[in-house]
Order: C-alpha cells, then sequence, then structure tokens
C-alpha cells in the first residue's frame, strides 16, 4: 500500500495567533486516519486568513510536497475574512462544483444557513483540494459526504493509491476505471 | 430593533417603460413586510435590462444608501436581454453559490424549467444581493427557502439586525454566534 | 414542424484516433430520435480532446451551422486531458449552472463519483451548449433529467420549435409563454 500524503490548512486568524487551540486540524486528521487504511504522512499548517498566505500555502503542499490531498478548514463563509475559497478558486486549474454542491446538500439536513457557504474543491497538479466547513461536526459529515468520490478522483489525477477502511466507509471506482 | 433598509429592484423592459405593472416589486416588498418584524425602508427601483443600468443601480444602493439586502427579479433567464445575473457577478466581491442552487432545487418541484434560471446572491460590502424570479408566485416560494439563512448572513457582513416574524417564518442563527 | 439541426461532440482522444468506435455520439442521436418529432439534421463531430479544436467545433457549429442545440460527451472530469467544459465556459455567454446541477444530482444516485463531474450547459448566440458523460447510460439517464426544460430555453435563445414525442418524454412550456 503505497504512503498517501495529506495536507492539512486551518485557516483562522484566531487559531494561528495560538488565542485558540485548533480542533478542526486535529477532527480532519482523526477522520483520515479512520477512513483511509494505507499509512498516511500530514504535512499541518495553522495559518491566518490572509489569502496570499492561503495560496501560497496550497502552492507549496501541492507543487513542493507533492500531497494527493489537501484539506482546508474555515474560510468558507461570506465574511470580510473568509477568503479561502477565494485562494482555492486562484490557484486550481479545474474546479469541481460537484463538491460544494454535496456538502451543502448535506449541511442543508441540519442548518439552513449551509447555503452561506462557499465550500468548494478542485484540482492543483496532482493534488484534489477540498474545502471544509470550520465546525468538527460538519467537517465529519462533509467528509462522509464526499470521500467516496476521492480515491478515484485522485486514481484519475495521477496521485497514490488510496484503500478505504471499508468497516467504516466505501470508496467508489468505476467497474473497468 | 434596528431599522433594515432593503433595495428592491425589478429589471424589465416592459415595467419600467410602464407597458404593464410592477407586480413582482410589490410581491418582494410584501414578502419582506410579513417576514421581518423590524421597520423597513425600502428603495425601489424599476428599471430596464440594461447591465450597466442594473450594475449602477447595485452599487447606487449598497454603497450610497447602505442597503443591508438588495433583491432583484428578472432578468435572470438564457434569453439575450437577461442580464442581472451578470450585473449581480459584476458588482459582487463574493458568490454565494448555494442561493441559485437551493432556489433552483425548490422551483424544480413546481416546473422543470428550473435549471434554466441563473439566480445567483453575492456580497457586495455590507449588502446581501439576491437574484429571484420574475413571477410572484415564485419570488414567495423562493424567499421562503433562502429567507432563513439571510439575518445570519447579514449578521456577518455587518448590517443591520434582523428581527423574523416567527410565526411566519423562522430565521436561523448558530449557537454562540 | 420546423427541423431542429443538432450538433453531436464526441471528445475523446481515442475515439477520434480510431482506436475504438463512438458508441457515445451513436447514443445521442439515438436518444434525439426517440425524444424529438421534428425533422432533424445532425452534425457530427469525433474530435481529439484539445481545448482549442473543441471551441472551434462549438463555434463552428452555432456561428456556421446555425445549431439549436449542441450536445458534447466526453471531457468533464478532473483529468487533465478533460477539458470539454473548458471549451464550452469558453465560448458561452451565458452558464446555466443548474444543468449540471441537476446531471450530478441525476448521476448521484447511481454513483458517488457524479460529483467529479463538471459537466455544464451554457448559451452562445442561438445555440444550447449541453455537456453530456461519456457512457451511453450516463448519458440517456442524463438526458431525461434535463431535457424537459430544452424546447423552452430553445424558444427563449431563438432557436426552432421543438416537439417532444410526448409518448416518451414531456417538454415543459409555462402558461402564457
Amino acid at each position: 500500500m503505497q504512503t498517501i500524503k495529506i495536507g492539512v490548512v486551518t485557516t483562522s486568524d484566531r487559531a494561528s495567533a495560538g488565542i485558540y487551540e485548533d480542533i478542526s486540524g486535529v477532527a480532519i486528521i482523526n477522520v483520515m486516519d479512520e477512513f483511509l487504511l494505507n499509512a498516511k504522512e500530514y504535512e499541518y499548517r495553522c495559518i491566518p486568513d490572509v489569502q496570499s498566505t492561503i495560496e501560497s500555502t496550497l502552492k507549496e503542499l501541492s507543487d513542493e510536497f507533492k500531497c494527493d490531498l489537501i484539506v482546508t478548514t474555515g474560510g468558507t463563509g461570506p465574511a470580510l475574512r473568509d477568503v479561502t475559497t477565494e485562494a482555492t478558486l486562484a490557484v486550481c486549474s479545474k474546479i469541481l462544483d460537484g463538491f460544494g454542491e454535496q456538502m451543502r446538500a448535506v449541511s442543508l439536513k441540519y442548518v439552513p444557513t449551509a447555503i452561506l457557504s462557499r465550500q468548494t474543491a478542485g484540482i492543483r497538479g496532482n493534488s484534489l483540494i477540498v474545502n471544509l466547513p470550520g465546525k468538527p461536526k460538519s467537517i465529519k459529515e462533509c467528509l462522509e459526504a464526499v470521500f467516496p468520490a476521492i480515491p478515484y478522483c485522485i486514481d484519475l489525477i495521477g496521485g497514490a493509491y488510496m484503500v478505504a477502511n471499508e468497516e467504516v466507509i466505501k470508496a467508489f471506482r468505476p467497474k473497468g476505471a
């Protein structure tokens, strides 16, 4: 089994300043540990809500660290400091609208304010970048919804071969693919 | 309770030329009167389907009149003269795809042509701009679907504090927000 | 009944090189023959996954051949060679997000990887351009989902008047339209 490189990017002015603990980044790592049987190498960053910083972090994790998957948390709402979506759109060559649509559809079962989320996903080089919400509970709900499509997506863009922990979640690969 | 400033923009060549009455703008005001307990100050415009005119109207309502919410009706279809979406995309710094997705999903329960709508929503300064359909019945259906998220959205962008008429509709604000 | 001009564009490096047969283009023609009572004039192209070639083909089918409807198959996934979406976005003056949303929602009933599809639709001149998936089965599922809105869309952009075969599928036109 190949080792999967996963970038985890928490964008938060307060967490990056040490004002509170980053429980969201931890939540992502916990879910990935649970969902994937492969060995995992995490590159973790906790950075302020500054678009240029987020962009350079995403580029570094994709271009230099060759992450197969980069997951962000925070910064996808309508507020002025929410710029993770902008950074993601700026560094990706392809945008996968279906991720945002499905994550909003899932969150909408819990809260009507799900429509305020600008979460998206996209491709940069051989990396899939996915924006997740800020709250650990919502992170898990969203990852459960989109994870089944992630291993095949990463196959298609030339990343490492992910093996899902089928006792917890199933990855889907089309027959003959 | 704060006074809410609401811009209502009907884009229609014929209504703006006085060829028929603008029942859509009236429908929006009626729904807002029903949904919000705050005092309301409406800025109403009925203008032709000209992108530059729509853009300058949206800018004026946001930048000069400081509207918390700007609601448009008309001009979001596939026809050549439908340019309200274009104007909205041009003047907003953030686009909230979830509004369009949810409004289309709701309209799709009634008509399969809902997928032709290019309704969207976005942020300009401290204003939320939302495109609604042209027909009064569809206006109400769409507002019922997205209104619960609007007060919290306007909190996040620094607008006035909306108080929903909970006998008619509930606004949702996350706990601790 | 007017004759409907339909462009059918298969984008596939392998099919265009004759390495395998283009069953997807055939599938589209079969569905259109089944759905539409009008006489049909097909303009069929099988071309490689090269963005500039796809763009010039779409322009030719719209601007010169005056197709009412142009349907593509293939090239909407996340892989590097998938550029049909990019070409569609580049040549259209209006994008109709609702088509992509609904096609992904329909495909999602069958496969969780539906969120990887970047299928979209848009308007160029008097032509509606719709991206379909690559597989015949998925092509039919998607066309069944979006076809009911297509005749009215083409009315709105000044194309020919489509007559659906109501024993198979219903087209929807709003009353008074």
